[in-house]
């Protein structure tokens, strides 16, 4: 009989879990017959040894089976979702989401809310009057099979093994571990229920994975995940070095995706929204240039759709913070760099980000840049504009970002914002 | 504000933790304030990334710190304890404890039961009819006074987080650990109160440790600990590839203690016996040949006050099983080695061990070895007598001692029985 004991001493002196101890494990816990004390030992051996690809496979199937795996054929077209590892002014599924639908392929997106410098997509769009990403299930098909295109929540049906086991993570500092972060993304995407997934993963200072080659191998791992589960997926490695666009914190960024959506907004952000669409119209089986759908209203057409569906006005003016603050520039010349973390930082003080799950966000708070990298500026000219509901927050969020801008007096390279493709 | 998240983070990623993390980590968790899938991670953390010596000092005080510290400066001569890390037909203590004593040093033993194929030292002592081994306080106290030796229930009184602790290792599979294990043996030691210790570690097929590395290591760390809390510690590694004597079962072990306190009994056994209360007699500042103690009755006269102290007959009979069964030779030969775990095996299914803590012992069950090893035996002349309470349990005795002996043609060469001292 399997034990609970010799699963954790097999991962402990590296030896490889079969597949019927993977399955037994998780599902033992989930039922309660595997203590969290015994679960928690397993992780950190985990984070010790690794996972094989086979056991890792299985992992994920058995988190799958934890739930249900949604059906959705009904919707009558190829359904592509979508995930970002998160960033700072990470506003992709935005636009995405929309322009994708607008050119024939569904796009399912369950999102979360942010916590800490990150936000999240939920988050940004419930900065919209009336808007909602709480769905019923007929709801949420009705609307994909009749606007092509839902953002809302995850809620804890899809893959209920992973909410247990990433509350215990949590606490027991074992969420940095490349596998338990795949199998943790991948076993939600495949039981949501998409014929293919486009991921993003964030790389840079202001991301989760830091550095590009562990980056490289979450993406594998990932990729791999889709693959073993039937479910065709692609990784992007896009640059989380500064900000993503100019505006960071949620109304905010919700009126810069609505830019990019009419044909303007900031040439990194509709950059790299123009390669995830690309990757996903490939996916879904209508490989295009996705550009034109940007410049002729017909993305903005369906975002419009998409928000009036889930109750939001498109036409409402967004709030509006009752403070800001400029920061100038102490120096004249090149705009070298701007660090993505004391940006996510300062908009999280500002009130944009929350400290805790409970926490509320206010929905007008965070930061504007008012020059992208590359540019001239000069001496006093801002740098960003503060949004914030106090002086306090301010002042906070003021103080976070100390150092954030790096003024040279030669000619900045441009980086290249998508790195590396995997899939 | 030190948090256990990241107490479990530094562990985990190697580096060292300050003894006041040590200090909070072990403190919290005793008083709830850190989960037990918190204190898992970090056992199983510490498994893997092992502790500095700063640190498992400081672990071993926190573990110390967590009750009492018994003063035994009333008992008006040197106290030297003993522990032994279990073995098969491991009844020195019996024997040391009372040879110590005649010779002018105090002997606090404080034991537990034993589990699996290892026998426990009070299951031993609990075959002599009416003998118990809680004490008051009071009690143990004024027999170490009186007599010199006492032989009792450890209890949970002394170094409680240990207990606490150990119950987790047991069901997290973070029990193989040297740092662990070592903080565990000598947190209690500590706590006991002696002036001096002497480590009994057996090595080989038998023993807990069966490579005398990892067992140098472990008598090692444990002599450092016990000298860090200026408790002077003396570590033997004895040799555990065959049973200790001839007898393997609770009353058969007493009846072979008896032997060798009346100057008789098994060579191997009172060998062993006599370098370990040589040392401890050194340790107590009476260093001596404790051999005629053993030869003029003293020892034993100490024995019959300790037993009676505690409420035994050192006279009564001890239990016999109803059910007995030879084992014979299959072929003629010298007997080259006989399989500790083999016999301790056997002794533990013919009922003289338990599987789970809840469980009652057998008092007459067990094997007596009818030969020892270098002895020439002749085919169908017996090599051991099993002892059991039913015929099912002799059966499954003797299915667990098929291969346990080797019977060569050739002369043996006797194996050296203390291996290395270390202190």
């Amino acid at each position: 009989m399997t034990t609970a004991v010799e699963v954790i001493r097999t991962k402990r002196d590296g030896g490889e879990l079969s597949d019927e101890q993977v399955a037994w494990v998780l599902g033992a816990f989930v039922r309660g017959d595997v203590a969290h004390e015994q679960m928690s030992a397993l992780l950190m051996a985990v984070v010790w040894r690794g996972m094989t690809p086979r056991e890792l496979s299985a992992w994920t199937s058995a988190m799958v089976a934890s739930g249900e795996r949604l059906d959705l054929s009904g919707t009558g077209r190829r359904v592509v979702d979508k995930h970002s590892s998160g960033g700072v002014g990470d506003k992709v599924s935005l636009v995405v989401a929309p322009l994708v639908a607008a050119l024939g392929v569904a796009v399912p997106k369950l999102s979360g809310r942010g916590l800490g410098h990150t936000g999240g997509t939920l988050d940004k769009l419930e900065s919209i009057p009336g808007w909602r990403g709480e769905l019923s299930r007929e709801a949420f098909l009705a609307q994909l099979r009749d606007v092509g295109a839902v953002i809302a929540s995850a809620g804890e049906q899809l893959a209920p093994a992973d909410h247990q086991l990433y509350a215990l993570r949590d606490v027991t500092a074992t969420v940095e571990s490349i596998p338990l972060i795949a199998s943790s993304i991948m076993s939600k995407k495949i039981a949501g229920g998409a014929d293919a997934v486009l991921l993003d993963v964030k790389v840079g200072a202001g991301a989760f994975m830091r550095e590009l080659g562990p980056a490289r191998e979450l993406a594998q791992t990932m990729v791999r995940l889709g693959s073993d589960a039937g479910v065709r997926t692609v990784c992007l490695l896009t640059a989380m070095e500064a900000p993503l666009g100019r505006a960071v914190g949620n109304a905010l960024e919700v009126a810069e995706a609505v830019e990019v959506l009419r044909g303007g907004g900031p040439a990194d952000l509709r950059e790299v929204c123009l390669a995830v669409a690309g990757e996903m119209l490939a996916l879904g089986g209508a490989p295009q240039d996705a550009a034109p759908a940007l410049d002729d209203g017909r993305a903005l057409a369906v975002w419009e759709r998409m928000v009036a569906a889930q109750g939001g006005d498109p036409a409402a003016e967004l709030p509006v913070a009752p403070h800001t603050e400029l920061v100038a520039a102490p120096r004249s010349g090149v705009l070298a760099a701007v660090d993505a973390l004391a940006v996510g930082t300062a908009a999280w003080r500002l009130g944009a980000g929350r400290n805790r799950k409970e926490d509320a966000v206010d929905p007008a708070a965070g930061v504007v840049l008012a020059a992208g990298l590359g540019e001239r500026v000069e001496a006093g000219q801002p740098l960003a504009v503060l949004h914030a509901g106090s002086p306090d927050r301010l002042a906070e969020g003021r103080a976070a970002l100390d150092g954030a801008w790096t003024i040279t007096d030669g000619a900045a390279d441009p980086l290249p914002l998508v790195l590396e493709r995997v899939g």
